[in-house]
């Protein structure tokens, strides 16, 4: 843990508990209050543990919770950027427990969350859950942009460009059907989809980077050339390779490694306008805690990225 | 594995592969075709891998799956019985697979199965996923009864009579709730329940045995006082202590014992008609096959005892 | 989940976000912050991960987290006090994060937080971490009282009457050595220890009920004999069978069972006055989530215990 | 760890080295050497980590390694026999690695091992590995004898009976029948077998004790009478419930228990003369230390049995 | 799961049954009964789950099992070939259980099994168990051509070339010294093997690529230049980095990662005639499902590039 | 296991013994008396499984045990060095015991321990344990030097520079802060740091790769030009990537690979004076044999890096 870890407080029963060594609650990065007022961050964490339709392992309801307690353990120095972004001010919302009533109808519950929150003017990160929930966010942020403004740079193994998929449009596997027609649709490291799918990628001509391309001297440059100004981020991590992300639902081999990736992302949040992002589908390994750290981290990197463009 | 599990046959590509000491297919007990042939078999199992609600941990889906690959290492000689039931023949059906597109259109579409399963005569054993999937099937059975005359032995840790939970009617915590106006409910083992539930066994009147009274001498003649003649059986199987059963979502210290639990299925089965029964909530452990061993002893009892009324 | 696990409040960031269905924090049973703040609550929960002596497994450092993770599942309701014993009002405070820099320095640290704690008047539940973090409030309450006049009913499968151990007074094998000359100590469910120990209880005339005592009928009369007004239970998990309690460092053979020993805690609640608890030594399994519930459930029948005396 | 295990000795390298605080090596128990060496001990244990012929889970190899490990935390004295019995002194040979080259030449090879081990007239307790190696140390220990004197106590959930499985007779499923014609077998806790193998055991007249009439008084008594003066023990540790012993190929319900096995035992040692004893088919579960913990405490009841007939 | 995977056929019932969801069963790929009848396709897939010699971990025997469940989470379309190559049919037999009395009886059987088999003209592709079954498949093929006409491209962390290991010279240790000298041995990825195995290498110059050679450029030219026109793929899982495969028995540092290895077989395939394969030493670990899914695509991979050849 | 595992001594009990399939004990590689013996060796291991500061996952005390395990499978032969390294001689002490009074007693302790060992000329390599265990090597090393001669290569992700952690100086992650006044410190692989430390290191000019520096082409070049001529190496495992280190407290993404830092150390040993070495903080994964054994071939490798200076 770090340095606010270990001297929290309380909550301030009385006086003599105050000088207690507490250790703070279970918010990103465990920060004392004063970096985590609502009112007052910049940065908000929205955890939504939504798990409906299924997938060869289950288990991402379990993601946010073991994102965020891999997230103490996070340094809050980032030396590669020489700063403390976490000053920028984080808060973490609870878990938004969206309905079991079908997932038509959770949908339309989380958008309105959304709804309710861009209007905040805060920089919200989602954590998943599956990765249908990165539906709404995104529909939400592109209905404050004319259509097709609105670019997505999707980290995935899966194309999840299905129109429906095991007798429901809003399933992990259709995500990007739901989007596909109002944004920029910007996918990489695919290496499993349909024929379908692939059609529908050459006939709406997307920018595919594959897995197997990953080791291509050229795909940042192909993938910043297709990105238009505004961007939102969603990183289902079994973009990942295995070796570093085993802990998700299909994981395929030939995947993204992370220091190219960051490196990606640095330049996303340099070069473009980035308005929201999400990290879906972890679901923890028990006992196991590599892949939750890793996704914890990359969020502390997101942060960063959009710090800096604030001045911390 | 028993004496069919090695000497099966590859299905005939060639007289002389036909000679090769071939494991049998997936199915219950891994019987060889002779004993599984659906038109000629007495009894059937229906796996119904379905998870869409809630609860502390999750992986019913595997439940099917875990318990069939058990059921190979299951004896098939029964010494109690003194008998070898499979021989009243066993057809495993394909796993059932609901739709994703919310639980109301999933369990309406179990109702339609479970309806052309009945009127092939056969005994059919359900195998789950979560507790919601017994509706569908009791009220099936209920509707081919006046209305109240089918009981249901209930064996639960869970009351599960709320009305509604995380938005819906059809959550595992509702099942008896859709059910309990349609038929007469005997609960044992329950020691997990809300105040509301609580006054509903009230003013239903309905006969409990909870966790903490499965020491008394007397409970199982209160059962059986219970029980009209003709009985569907759902076995959640949280009902059993978790010593013996840990592989389920919220597993409730203080519940039921193997030996005294078989005596009284044994009893039921004797006195009464039983036209059904399910097994659900198992969660598979990985790498402890306890659990998933138990389960299927547990339905090959069932299957025992059925065919002992058919003299098997 | 119960009724007000969905539902909560986000903490108010605006009026449209508390409407959403937010999931409560990590506190003990997921309790909204109406019946959690401590100025209002009858009952503290004070987690102290502490672990630095070592066992044969480790982990009673995750101990707190995941009981207090388990409690969310926990009915709020109880069946067999037909009460809803949260009413009495729970407040978990942080956890308590003592120094490294060696077991004296860091029981001293303790001493002073219940020094503390105690003047609020509240009764004080600590969750650990190992063993010899009850010698500090033992201690605490022994000296609000004259000497020898508290009881402390020890429920573990080890004496913990050494007088070192590794080098230290202070390890968890040493704990009731530190405290056995202030306070009556009474012994139950013991079935490991050293031959200095049994001879130090037999010098001290302790009542000890030995692991394979607990069928015997009298035992439950016997503790009931021993203890006097005042009573603090600290409860070793690794006092319960393994069958039941597999997550604590040496698990051994021969120990508690469920029903039995909530009945003995009961009635030394309705007999004695109960001052203080504590349960300690919960280490648990990653994907078991059975040991982690019963630990919770305890906490939680302590609790509706100690409210029924208050008229909850 | 119990008081030898701090406090040992490097085995000398230097002076100034002996006075550091060596943990022993991995010998049953830890003892130090002045209580292990070969020529001077009572007692004598075997790990043959032999696996080879297949059962539902694998990892009966592992069985000895898991054993010896727990047993370093097994208290060296026993409260119940107010003795220390280690003091008869306890040598553990290194693992016997039977040929890879076929189970009828490895049997042959672990004859000739108790052919040489037998002769120091040392008592012999074999940790395994699969049942099958209990064969040859019950046929060295009945050649001692008569035929038909030596008595063999089969604690187990299977009959072992089989002719053959598998196309050898060598299989753990065959063990007692490769013996039942030599001994006198009584088996108890059987839950598993075939219809040939319960016909055998009417046809010999043997006395079983069935799993689920482990809850009847009189077992012990049927057991006591069956057994001649000499006794061999074999235990296999799915005999016992799988509640407390999940680490085995094939856990069974229905179960012995923890302190009625050991008073079992305890009156077969007080009122029999036992030869020698194994116990097999641990499988360890990677991260749950309970079953091996168990088994190591089952292995030191017996030696403890031992030596009191040896006045210690 | 693919299209496939959700509207299945219950296997014929009756009409009212056809038309429900049912899934597939566990063949590879899960496939429906028109693209799995043997008579029909071009490839069949052999399970041998024999594991009968020792090696660091175990469990190669539930490999066949974990790789055809992962099976079903491959996708169908092949979007680097730009096919389906499922189409070419693919038939999965059962697990074929070899005897258990002794390794040489046991590939004795394996090669009639082979007999039979290739007399059918299909493409086999075995999945192991232990590396020792690749023996009889070789030596299968390999008579149907001159002496040393059959190049073995063998993919392995172990060279596997000891004369004898653990009494036998079928051990998994041993498998290529048995076929050394009948064909021309290609080996990749080696990096553990004794003096002896390295000097055989040496005296029979073959071709051999270690481990820490695989980073180097002309790696792959080196194994195309050494491979004849027909050539046999054993795959050992363990030749690929632990990274990606740690669910095999000892997984050595320092492997082939998974992009250049599936260039490397695109290559083979295109420029020689691969006349069968395997894929063995998969040892699931529990729930960790990343490694089994490898191997699973591998498998397909495999078929895909087979399936090029005859035009699909 | 190697030529030595099957064929090794009882110990000498009877010569009838003697020639039976013994596997030798648990030494590093398992290595046979005539190899092993204190008095003859050119290396000494030293086991400290001491873990008293607190981390993400704990379990580093598991550590050697783990690591020695693994090293039994690990092939004697070394073939990129053409040599059997351990010809050397390799003694493995049993694990020493520190203090359980509190990490300052506890260094103190090690530090005399250290002090006797380096009096006997042998080189030694210490299995952690928590990365404290470092300190007292270093200064005996270094106290044997010119202050400021000795350079330490560490090999971590974490700076460890803290001045104290959770109240002491004395944790792991001050170890580099307790040394670093009197040795030349050169850190590699580093990627998580507070700006304390950060600073500190800028101030003292130490040579820093940080995780992130790993691939570009002159690292190797920018740490041989730091070391100075008498060289101390540290490995804290969790240095390495975490694709292939999982098993460690807090694994950081972006970290070493395998052949790479081989060829590091390769060079290191070649064109310095190393004069010891530790393997600190390897936490074994339940289940997961692939990270112990990649430790344990790691110290393999310094041994035979060490041997080849000393003309094996």
């Amino acid at each position: 843990m770090n340095e606010f870890r270990v001297g929290g407080r309380a909550g301030g029963p009385t006086a003599r508990l105050d000088k207690l060594p507490w250790a703070p609650g279970e918010n990103f990065l465990g920060l004392p209050e004063e970096h985590a007022r609502f009112e007052d961050v910049g940065v908000v964490i929205l955890p939504v543990p939504y798990e409906a339709t299924v997938s060869y392992m289950g288990g991402t309801r379990f993601g946010p919770r073991g994102l965020l307690h891999a997230s103490r353990f996070v340094e809050l120095y980032d030396h590669e950027l020489d700063a403390e972004p976490y000053t920028i001010g984080v808060h973490t919302l609870p878990e938004l427990m969206l309905t079991g009533a079908g997932p038509g109808k959770a949908m339309r519950e989380l958008r309105r969350a959304f709804d309710a929150l861009l209007g905040s003017g805060k920089f919200v990160i989602m954590l998943g859950g599956e990765h249908s929930v990165s539906g709404p966010p995104i529909l939400a942020h592109a209905d404050r942009l004319e259509r097709g403004k609105l670019s997505v740079l999707q980290l995935d193994a899966h194309a999840d460009l299905r129109a429906e998929y095991e007798g429901t449009p809003y399933s992990h596997a259709c995500v990007m059907h739901t989007v596909h027609e109002r944004v920029k649709l910007v996918q990489v490291g695919i290496r499993s989809l349909t024929a379908e799918e692939r059609a529908l990628q050459r006939k709406r001509r997307m920018t595919v980077v594959f897995g197997h391309e990953l080791d291509q001297p050229d795909w940042e440059d192909r993938v910043m050339r297709a990105l238009g100004r505004d961007v939102y981020i969603t990183v289902d991590v079994d973009y990942f390779d295995p070796s570093i992300m085993p802990a998700t639902g299909t994981p395929e081999p030939g995947g993204g490694a992370w220091n190219p990736t960051i490196r990606l992302l640095d330049r996303v949040f340099r070069e473009r306008n980035v308005v929201g992002a999400d990290v879906v589908e972890l679901a923890p390994l028990p006992g196991m805690v590599a892949p939750d750290f890793l996704a914890a981290k990359l969020v502390y990197k997101l942060i960063g990225f959009h710090a800096r463009g604030r001045g911390r």
